[in-house]
């Protein structure tokens, strides 16, 4: 049904929304592709909080076109010595700093292409010392969406953070897991995916001090303020509360482990 | 002046600005149509504020060429067996939880068409239980905007749910109606139509323990702090205070009825 | 690199995101020119911050292509009798109401041309008193992104508000500046130009009641919690506190006064 080729970038940034950061980096990527279509997916990660970012990156770029070219720009480092990263993995591509935000990605993908980003000529010039994403990344990604080939942006990486994966582990009538990210809603997510648990009828789900019994299909099956457990919408076992905070109210965090039993 | 067609959607959802949900919903979006304009009318509605939601949309939709497709993902509901409507309605297009957020869209347009989406085909495959917004709602959005006619989405809807709407009533020297929306100035805004009030001089607005006198054209007529009332950007009676936050300072809510007398 | 050209419209508001009007102003713009591409700078201005936003629009504007329209809707006196203007400086086109906001603008641009906006042809009908944003900004934005020229929207403006810009001042051995904007991060942004300091080479920075002694090349430089001054993003020395946020724990505020020594 698709219809023609459109390039798209796609931004995630601890920038927030009050200040114009996002706005002049989608300047900055309009001055070299004016056609591009550009999507937020968030400017609205915990200042730094790498593993945040990297959680959404993961779970959202599947959901664009192949070809599509995803900045991330949440970078403690800035200015300091460390690379920027322009990545070729999963038939996407990824600009962000070498500090494990990709760590989703490589283990997703073990053939991932790895460039450390120098070739100035790409970038704005001056570059700052406090906005890469303005003088580096935006332009970088910029011409990766018209079809500069981001081998063209530096050296193959011979040293960078691949970053670690929770794994999660099934083990006869214990599975282990951990909880990787919790939305605004409060929904904690695992990263136990559903088809571990597809064979079990009534398993038993122990986060924190909680237990809650048994997997429902979606929030309406409990009484409002009730916790429950279900599918979430990356195909792995989400933790909820009905019209409630599931995170605030059962006091989980990210990395928390979660056992489920039978 | 409008010089050709490029297909618009807008979207209102209840998910925030901090999680990539909105960003994933328009990434299916250009998935399908590359060439749309997507454009966000709110990421804001209070969780599960379908009138709230209600209001945002039959304010805005205007302002669009028709044919625009309007999505709204506020859908408490979802996962249960609710249905998913696709609706051609004042020469524009709706997909919409049957809940009641159509209401004043129904109530515009006694000529309505309305269907039950259950055309699978269009919908990403497969299905999560708890991400309608992405998995149904966006992909078929995106058909409409190509061209999809909305009765290949599914049968006419037999059953729906209409909602039901505040309308203000006059009786001689008295005008009843509601406060029907807040805005984050702490604007409160009326079902009070202009019109009604044309031909009165000085009328008297009471609402909650207040009772303003008179209508004023703009906000700087009246003092900082002080309390006013204006026809408002909908053509309907407004309660402000300048600079200052009218809702929180008289203690309004939305539903508050609303009284005008001469 | 550059392909070819498309029309770029940005806006800055105080309106926020909660509500839909950022949403229905580009409902307006698409109507006229469904081509544009819109970009966001910010909608959280704090409400009526005439100086917040001139300040985001001068460092912003310069990173969009020429002929790019800037749209600033901050405007405590709609409905008022106050000016709407349409500029022509800088090689790029501004509408923003007659307040001060476009002061940087005008100070950057001697050769600035200025029109007062009152060619009704453009504007909704009817315009309502409180959202000229929607009804005159949005439509005139959208004609001036087709080509329809300035002057075309009214008659050159005979008196406006120029508003004023502070200067930074170099005397021998000190620097006079000022605190022009403080982001969301608590960086406390000054005037005071990096080539001020060029040939300085350890200077000491005063603001408030703290001393900051020397510049760095990035927050990396000093340890966590601690104040630094650098040279921005802008091209201005700015104070930070790494992983901290400066304004709040230094108490600086925007207008504060800055001196640096040597």
């Amino acid at each position: 049904m698709r219809r023609k080729d459109r390039a798209m970038i796609t931004l995630i940034t601890d920038f927030g929304m009050s200040d114009a950061y996002a706005g002049v980096i989608k300047g900055v990527i309009l001055s070299v592709n004016p056609d591009i279509a550009i999507v937020d997916l968030t400017h609205e990660i915990a200042p730094g909080n790498v593993d945040q970012a990297a959680f959404v990156l993961h779970t959202s770029c599947r959901y664009f076109p192949d070809g599509s070219v995803h900045v991330v720009v949440v970078d403690p480092g800035v200015g300091s010595g460390r690379q920027i990263l322009a990545v070729c993995a999963l038939n996407h591509l990824f600009v962000a700093p070498d500090n494990g935000v990709l760590k989703y990605i490589f283990h997703s993908d073990p053939g991932a292409r790895i460039y450390s980003v120098t070739r100035t000529a790409f970038f704005l010039n001056p570059v700052s010392r406090t906005f890469h994403g303005r003088d580096i990344f935006a332009p970088v990604a910029a011409h990766l969406s018209i079809g500069v080939p981001p081998q063209d942006m530096g050296e193959p990486a011979v040293e960078f953070i691949r970053g670690s994966v929770h794994l999660p582990e099934k083990k006869k009538n214990r599975i282990y897991g951990h909880i990787v990210y919790i939305d605004r809603f409060g929904n904690a997510i695992s990263n136990i995916p559903g088809d571990f648990t597809a064979d079990w009828k009534e398993p038993e789900i122990h986060v924190q001090n909680s237990v809650i019994r048994g997997l429902q299909t979606c929030y309406s099956d409990v009484p409002a303020g009730e916790p429950l457990a279900l599918l979430g919408s990356n195909d792995t076992i989400e933790i909820s509360v009905r019209n409630g905070n599931a995170a605030e109210s059962l006091g989980i965090k990210v990395n928390d482990p979660v056992q489920m039993t039978i």
